[in-house]
């Protein structure tokens, strides 16, 4: 008998006709043998539903009264569950965040997990019950508020308590049959994963693929929990993200896939003085401003200027403060000008097996070369190569890159509508 | 400084612009320099929002699961009027029944409060801030599960926080100016009540008056804590519940008002056998199928016949489960034969000083007789008498005791749409 932990998103459990389809799924679960714990986000629309009501009432709510609305959410669609397990004659008790033990920093809107301390649902299952767990929410550590913790919080829920009830597996439902070589919106013949290591799926993460949030492949990985992405509407297998790129064979499969993200946008500052410490400078007060900067491109010199442009990516929705705080320190620094560019978009290409193989870095860029593409930005790690391109191109680079490495599959990717968080 | 309890009703709560207008009425009063305890109930039609979602995925929800769903509703209202409040520039913090020591019995859907240890709210108050928290909820003693209060469950969490807070008084807001010699809608001249004790507002309570619940006003007696009856849409002054009928002057008014209930059913035993022992096996019967009982009225037995007949009244949404209990044993108990009257109106007059004035009940008949209404059942206790008659009389019945007594004022009385939990 196993212990399997089972996330549904909200768009899994977005009326009642889907939440009694997905107590069908847990029952059957229950009905092989397994112990189950269910973590579940809000019906559909309804964060968005309550963050217009509170915009109502004040145009800057204070978090902590903003987690206290939002977390009313799960609050709904857990009860329900319960309530549609029962009605399948299983016994079933849902928690909230804070019963279920799930303690974090007081950090309102975007809490970290400290620690779950899961005793509530240990009983629950020992009792022989279903346990539904509310997602994004927690019990701040100091304040003992309730704090939410923000976008792709129920998938780090999901990982968390399962780690910390030692569960075999963490199944994460959503509406796609996996994690694939590409967008299968851009690639239809995109191929699914059937295994990934924490590495490989943490750079896909960050480099634009929604299927999992970054944090929840970091928090798996920590613990080494097994994540299983499978679909809420098939019985598809779905793709496993487990194990480490150190234990993989030699002759593992070279690349594992193609990302690609248009949310970003790029900011050039010009003609910066080309001394030291000027770049710290800078990159300070863009922290400074809470933004988070992902790739970083300085040009050399331009000879006898003794001034030099330097370009950085960061998230369109942080564009503004960026600018901001930037305009603010420009006579200080002496640069000359800004500009601020949002028609980028960044492609990106992942592989546990590309550090040993030096020849797929020249393929990405002749692939990108024939298909007319032009590469503004480039970036590497150990087992990632990414460029910024304009976001006209986007589509056609990663269709490129996909058909130059030959990661398609026969089988056509099957794509749902609707989104989790 | 003035410790202050407010409660507001999901009426007044209904919508964005009503929470902000009690948001304004809240500060007032903290402006003035008390400190201000908030319960509120769910905006408007949010619970029966949520009983239907609940119906959509099972006939018969568990009661766990169901006050899980129930409570996310003062959540909601709870967190939007903090946000209203902190947007006019004051600091508020919402608190769930849990939060605020809001203990109960387990009994879901109709928990009673054992205790409140409002640690939580006294710290908030310390800090300087507004303490808002969530009405016909709290938490279960032994097993620490989510519970609700039933019925009036908002008002009686007033009126424990204010009793655990000691404060000075406890408002409830209501979509009325206060108690009513009448209900306004009958009797348009009904009169405004300006002081009234426990003991009389209890009976109002339990003969039909809507403003406030029987077991509200039973736990501001047991505490002695002083209740405000206001209106959420003006500043008339209302009414205050609060002394004993002890403590009154002999002189004090006579009479204080008319309570009606429409909301009753009658059901006749026909030919019990007049045996001793028949009554109570016939009620034990009822109390079984969970019936709470009225009125009693056993007729003199039919001479020679040795059988007699009684009638009760009680809820008309009792008389269902009633019938069929006492259908069961009419073979045993050897009685003729069930009616079932949903007809039926109780009118009762109340009033401290009718103890010591044996003239009230006789002018209280001769006012009904006069515009010809038939007693059907009579029942008295020391501060009041009731009758049932036809459901058709009983609007002519409460205006000709009104008019009888002289409980008129000048002003016409404002009634508001909407109503509360």
């Amino acid at each position: 008998m196993a212990l399997v932990v089972q996330k549904y998103g909200g768009s899994s459990v977005a009326d009642a006709e889907r939440i009694k389809r997905v107590a069908e799924r847990i029952v059957d679960t229950r009905k092989a043998g397994d112990d189950v714990v269910v973590i579940v986000s809000a019906m559909g629309d309804t964060t968005d539903e309550l963050l217009e009501l509170a915009h109502q009432v004040s145009p800057l709510p204070p978090g902590r009264e903003l987690d206290m609305l939002l977390t009313s959410g799960e609050r709904i669609s857990m009860a329900l569950l319960a309530m549609a397990i029962h009605n399948l004659g299983y016994e079933a008790r849902s928690y909230t965040g804070s019963q279920a033990g799930v303690i974090t920093t007081s950090a309102h809107g975007r809490a970290r997990i400290i620690d779950v301390t899961p005793g509530r649902l240990l009983t629950a299952l020992d009792e022989g019950a279903i346990a539904i767990v509310a997602g994004f929410q927690g019990v701040s550590q100091d304040t003992k508020d309730i704090t939410t913790l923000g976008r792709g919080g129920s998938d780090t829920t999901a990982v968390a308590v399962a780690a910390a009830l030692r569960a075999d597996v963490c199944e994460i439902y959503t509406d796609v049959d996996g994690v694939f070589t590409a967008d299968p919106r851009i690639v239809p013949n995109a191929r699914r994963i059937e295994q990934i290591t924490y590495e490989e799926m943490l750079e896909l993460a960050a480099c634009g693929a929604k299927v999992l949030m970054l944090r929840c492949v970091e928090y798996a990985r920590r613990y080494g929990m097994p994540i299983h992405v499978r679909s809420s509407y098939s019985n598809k297998p779905g793709t496993i993200v487990s194990g480490s790129m150190e234990d993989l064979p030699v002759e593992q499969a070279l690349i594992t896939g193609v990302a690609h993200d248009p949310s970003e946008a790029k900011i050039t500052i010009v003609g910066v003085p080309d001394e030291p410490g000027e770049a710290a400078h800078l990159f300070e007060t863009v922290a400074l401003a809470e933004t988070n900067i992902d790739m970083i491109v300085q040009n050399v010199s331009t000879e006898g200027t003794g001034r030099t442009d330097i370009s950085f990516t960061l998230p369109k929705s942080d564009g503004p403060a960026a600018m901001a705080a930037l305009g603010k320190i420009k006579e200080k620094v002496g640069f000359k000008g800004l500009l601020f560019d949002d028609h980028v978009g960044k492609v990106s290409l992942i592989g546990a097996g590309m550090r040993s193989h030096p020849g797929v870095a020249a393929k990405f860029f002749a692939a990108l070369a024939e298909a007319g593409v032009n590469i503004e930005m480039i970036s590497t790690s150990e087992i990632r190569v990414s460029v910024v391109c304009r976001d006209t191109d986007l589509d056609a680079a990663v269709v490129a890159i996909h058909n130059a490495f030959d990661l398609g599959g026969d089988e056509e990717a099957v794509v749902y509508a609707g989104t989790g968080r």
